[in-house]
This record gives C-alpha cells, sequence and structure tokens, in this order.
C-alpha cells in the first residue's frame, strides 16, 4: 500500500480547513487554540542575532555537519547533563529539523515493517501518522481519565515485535505531568524487554516542577534504552524554524545520522545559531515564560467551576495544554466544527488523538491554551458557557442553509 | 530488519572522515570536490533580505502553511510555467525543506513496501538510501560509457510493482545534460506503464542549453505522470537553509502534505523568504553565476587531455559535476582515499553510486568541479597528473607506518 494512503491528512490543516473562508464579527473574532504555537515573536535580542548571523556569518549560509553545529551539540549536552544531574556527552546530542523529525529518525533507528511502538492514548497523531506511514503498528496503551499509562499495562503490551515505547511528558495532547516514579518505572520495562524508551520533552521548559522533570539520564546506562527528544520551537518561539535535538547513543547516532543525511542533509543553520544564542543568552526571559504559561494553567484551572456546573470535565492541564471532556450528544469532530459557527473557538477534536475503535475520542477536545493569555481564556471559558444555547440556534440554521 | 540498517552510511560523511585529522601543507591545501556546495555566500543583498525578514516580519518564525508560502508558490508556478512553456498552477507547487526532501516525500505518494522505483546508474546516493530505508526495490538501469540511459532497457525493466522512474537531469553524479527528446521518451514510457517520471533539476540553473532543458510542461496533461524536483540551495548559494521545491499535480500533493506535516511541520520560513526575494531579485546575477560555471566546465573539457594521455576518460562534465574513469588498479574506494594522502585531492569514488554488484564504480570518481574555479581546476589537473607517482611513493609509507 502506498506510504502515503496508509494514514490521515494532517489534523491542523484539517482543522485550519473549517475556518477557511469564515469571517468572524469584528467584536467576536475567532479564538485559535488550535495548535500549539506561540504567537508573539522571539525576543528582539534573538531576532538581532539571527540577522547578524546572517549578514555576517558564513557558516550561516552553507551545509553543516548532519547531525549539528557542534557549538550546539556541546551547549544542549552541557545544560542537559546539568539539569537533570547525569553525563550526556555531546556526541549523544544531535540537531534535527524540529521535534517531529527527531521523532522519525529515531522511530526509522528502532523499527523496520511489521514492527510494533506502544503509545499512551491519546497520542500525539504526528506520531501515528509516522508510523503508519512506515508499517509500524502503533499500539495504544489507554490512560483511561486521568490521563497517566499504566506501566504494567504497558509490559502486557510487550511482544517480540515490540521496538520501544513512547512517552510524551509533559503530555501533547493531555496536558498532564508524568510523576518522575512513573517515568523510571517505564524506562525498567523497556529495558528488561530490551526495547527503548522514547521520551519527547517538547513542553518541558513549561513543566510546572523545578529542576529535573525525570531521573532518567541520572543512571548511568541511561543511553542502552532511553531516547530524548526536544524542541527548541516552545522555549524560544521558533517554531518557523523548525529546530530540535535527540539525545540517544552515540552508536545510535551514527545510524540516525543517515536518515538525516538523505531527508534533509543538515539541520538549518540560522535556526541553530538561533537555539545556541537562546539557551547561552534567554535562561532568565525563559523563567518569565515559564511563569506565564503556568499563570495561564492557572487561570484554566481557576476558571473551570463555571464549565464544570455545565458536565464538562477537566481531563489534564499543563504546559500547553487543557484537555476537556465535553457534555455534548455529537461527536468530537462534528462538535469541533459546530463550535467554530457556533462561537466562534477553533479546538482540536479528541478523536485526532485516539484510535478508530476507541469512543473517547469522540468525547473529548485539546485546547491549546498557551496561544491566549489569562483576559483570552475568560473570553475562552465564557464562550464555551454558551455554547449549549448556541449549538441549538446553530441547527436550524444548518437546516436551512 | 531495522530501516537504517538497510542503507550504508552517507558518502559525504564517510568522505569527511579520510579527511579529519588529516593535516595538509600551507602551500598544498585540500583541494576538496567531494560535496556539490557553493564555497561562497549569497549575495550581499540576499543576506540583508533575509536580516530584516528576521529583524521585521513577524511571519518570519512563526509556524506556515505547510506545503509552503503562498507567494513562494505562486513565484515558482509563475516563473517555471513562463521558463517550461506551460501551465504550473500554485496548487500544484509546494516548497521542501531541500530537494531530498521533496524526493522522500514524492516517494511516500508513490510507493509501498516491496515495491520497485527505476534509476538510471550512477545514481545519485541518497536516492538510493531513501529507497533502501523504505523497502523500496531501487531497479539500476545501466548507462554505459555515455552516461544516458536507454528508454527501452528502461521498459524492459517495469515490473507489475514499479511505481516510477528516476532522472536527474544534469546530472549527479555524471555531469551529463539529457537531450528534450530522450527526457519525453522516458515520459512516454512512463505514462504508458501508468507509473510516474520524477526529474530532478536541482543543477537545473546550470544548464549550457538557454531556455527549457525539456518540454515535459509544454504537455497540458503533464501532472498524470510528471514530478519535478527542484532545489534553490544552488541558484541561490542557500545550502545551509534546506529549501526546495517539488512541482506535481494537486491531488498528489494533498498525499504529500501527510508526510512534510509529519516530518517538519513546516519548510523554514526565513529560507522561504530567501528563495522568494531571489526568485524575484537575483535572475541577472545567477545568469552571470552559471557563465561562470559554464567557463569552469570549460577549463574541465580544455585541460583534459593531458589527463586522458595518463589513460583517464572524461565520461560526462556539466553543472557541477565531472565524471571520470581513472587508470590505475586499485577500486575507487581506496584510490580515493589515496588521494587524499597522495595529491591532497578529495573527491568521492564511483562505487557510491553503483550498485554494489556493478564492477563500474571501482572505475570512476565524481569531482565536483564547481567547488573551485579555473584556476582551482589547474591545480587540479596538475595534482591528477601526478597521481600515479605519488601513488607509488605513498606503498611503502603505509607499509612502514
Amino acid at each position: 500500500m502506498i506510504r502515503t494512503s496508509t494514514t490521515f491528512a494532517s489534523p491542523v490543516v484539517q482543522a485550519k480547513g473549517w475556518i477557511s473562508g469564515v469571517s468572524f464579527p469584528a467584536d467576536r473574532p475567532l479564538i485559535d487554540v488550535s495548535q500549539a504555537a506561540p504567537v508573539d515573536l522571539p525576543p528582539e535580542g534573538l531576532r538581532r542575532a539571527i540577522a547578524e548571523a546572517a549578514l555576517h556569518d558564513p557558516g550561516a549560509h552553507l551545509y553543516g555537519p548532519v547531525l549539528g553545529m557542534p557549538e550546539l551539540r556541546n551547549e544542549v549536552a552541557s545544560q542537559f547533563s546539568a539539569l537533570y544531574g547525569g553525563e550526556i556527552a555531546s556526541d549523544q546530542v544531535c540537531i534535527t529539523s524540529g521535534c517531529n523529525h527527531a521523532f522519525c529518525a529515531a522511530m526509522m533507528s528502532l523499527t523496520g515493517e511489521g514492527d510494533e511502538v506502544i503509545l499512551p492514548t491519546p497520542w500525539y497523531f504526528n506520531h501515528k501518522m509516522w508510523l503508519d506511514m512506515t508499517g509500524v503498528k502503533a499500539v495504544a496503551l489507554p490512560t483511561g481519565s486521568g490521563l497517566l499509562p499504566d506501566p504494567d499495562l504497558a509490559k502486557a503490551l510487550v511482544t517480540e515485535r515490540t521496538r520501544a515505547i513512547v512517552l510524551v511528558t509533559p503530555n501533547n495532547p493531555g496536558g498532564v505531568e508524568y510523576p518522575v516514579e512513573l517515568i523510571a518505572a517505564f524506562r525498567d520495562i523497556a529495558r528488561e524487554a530490551g526495547i527503548s524508551l522514547v521520551i519527547d520533552e517538547t513542553y518541558r521548559d513549561f513543566h510546572s516542577a523545578s529542576g529535573a522533570p525525570h531521573d532518567l539520564f541520572a543512571d548511568p546506562d541511561w543511553d542502552d534504552t532511553v531516547i530524548q527528544l526536544y524542541s527548541f520551537s516552545k522555549a524560544y518561539r521558533l517554531t518557523g524554524h523548525r529546530v530540535g535535538a535527540m539525545v540517544a547513543s552515540s552508536t545510535r547516532l551514527k545510524q540516525v545520522e543517515k536518515f538525516i543525511d538523505t531527508v534533509t542533509i543538515c539541520p538549518n543553520q540560522l535556526a541553530q545559531r538561533a537555539a545556541l544564542w537562546g539557551m547561552q543568552n534567554l535562561g532568565q526571559w525563559l523563567a518569565g515564560e515559564r511563569d506565564e504559561i503556568l499563570d495561564r494553567r492557572a487561570a484554566i484551572v481557576e476558571g473551570f467551576p463555571a464549565l464544570a456546573d455545565q458536565g464538562w470535565k477537566l481531563l489534564g492541564a499543563g504546559a500547553y495544554f487543557a484537555y476537556l471532556e465535553h457534555p455534548f450528544q455529537r461527536p468530537s469532530v462534528q462538535l469541533a466544527q459546530d463550535m467554530v459557527q457556533a462561537v466562534g473557538v477553533l479546538a482540536l477534536p479528541g478523536a485526532m488523538f485516539m484510535p478508530d475503535d476507541d469512543p473517547g475520542g469522540d468525547r473529548t477536545l485539546r485546547i491549546a491554551f498557551a496561544n491566549v493569555d489569562r483576559a483570552g481564556i475568560g473570553q475562552l471559558y465564557e464562550r464555551l458557557s454558551g455554547l449549549r444555547p448556541a449549538l441549538s440556534a446553530l441547527v436550524p440554521n444548518r437546516v436551512s442553509s
């Protein structure tokens, strides 16, 4: 079967299609909480650093090493070693064209046609799409209403074809932060089974706990099991630059190098310089960003009782996302489209994060709340509070049109 | 089998390894003709345009459309329509993270595990690597000493699993330019067989013929068969920015969108702005670049008789590459490494562009002559003329070390 035919259209693209051509009144513009994307620009210092490199740094325009700029690999190794209290060497770090690219590269070094990878559900749809396209079975690990995966359940799903378990923490789409002990338990299961634990920490910099969010790297033998994925996009508002990282054994990175060389040759050079400048200069600024995101998260939690009164449930809230159970009869894909018309809110339906055979997806929505500030969250909640009557008003319109 | 284990290490990385730690005398520095990469920077106006965008264009830092900036897709559609004398619409163009990325995306929309794709040999190694990693059989179409593929031979290789024929023109590594009629003949064979013709025109802007290098797009039904790949890297010296394009049916691009969304989400935004600025402002400059490259090609041809006297043969010369048959007994992989030591020249061995079972690879070398100017080509030839005695001198050293 043709590889791209094995999977679904990009959920973000589908959702953008729902608002295409729709006009929103000036006094009630669209609230777009569909894609996790900072809407503000990188700080001016970082923009100036990029401009300077474009003008004066010859290396910014030429091919560079496939696995990334040595200076950036060194910086990641050094800062991550300090943060996690472990030993990460520069040759255990590679730079990628975003964190999705890192995931794809990791999977290519782990799997072949017909292999299996365990993903807790709700899962991140691009992970599922890549596994589909490369002939790997995504084995769903249901998490229930707490959204925390159960290591024993995962262990029971391991077969001789299983090559990895993938954790995303803080979770996309669930918003939950996996406890340190839970992450370690997954590592133990993976190691015992002789498979890899892939931990996607795209949203790490907005974790509510200070310090290390897990102790995987404190284990001197971490690299026999652990593969970490990271993104510079969220921390430094560099989504348009496509730059991320992978931390893994140097042996694995020699395999990953084949994939990166073939697909992108090397990471974008200006993006790498931007990431390096950010790591070296924006520590304090990033701390402020984290405070702001944590405040938005607090607003999500504080304001929720008004929605709870109407039958909504808050299943998870953290990093960039709130994951909600809605009280309506219609499936989430329909609800999400109706919400655009009814209240001018674009959110992604839970079904986009779930296997087709799991009805839980129909009952849930992902809200990328980090895109809107505290006042915006207030407006979002006001609109969601008025959703029931607005949906009722929508039906006759639809019938008559 | 694990996907990255199905293929070989990147030839460029392998070759860079041969010079790692080797020191070259100041009066005879390394001549590196291994990778096709402009060594000069983009013109100052383009660097300033990138810097301006970094400072003042908000969209330069944010996610953009998966298939690329509308303005750049429009510009490609409009300029390519004019150049090729055909109708290419904006929704038949997508922007990619380099031309390799475009190839991978095209193949994902064409093939599944166990399918076949026909590649003339010598082939471009990254094409072969991607096919290996995705479980597609690369079917070699030998070209012989003229380096031009035979359509009838290709036709005989088509099976029920064949999904595409891939042409690279001007050719990498061979340097030859495929005649208009030859390209059309391949299109006819592909159409008749119900498969695609993928034409990689990374080096198009340095073609020795003025005007359209083929008439594929003059066919109003081109998009039932033709997929074109392009790179902005060579034209505007943007190798470090990773930006290329694919021209194909809009239906195919909806499939390609799944792959791009999953692997890189969107192309780098500054790179797209650079490509757009280049297309709109550097037409005249690019014409001068082409003149320079054509002059280097002339230098390759004019100087060759001295090497021919020693038994070398020039199999092809054009765009960025000369493809040489060498007169030595040792296999090309050994010869290429010995050349570093003996005469300070780094070139890629033909074996890196050939199936393992084709002995032709042992007899050939690829010279990326575009990296060096006319004087540099003179020095290169001087060193190659002295290669035989230098190799003889090398052997005792090697034995004694």
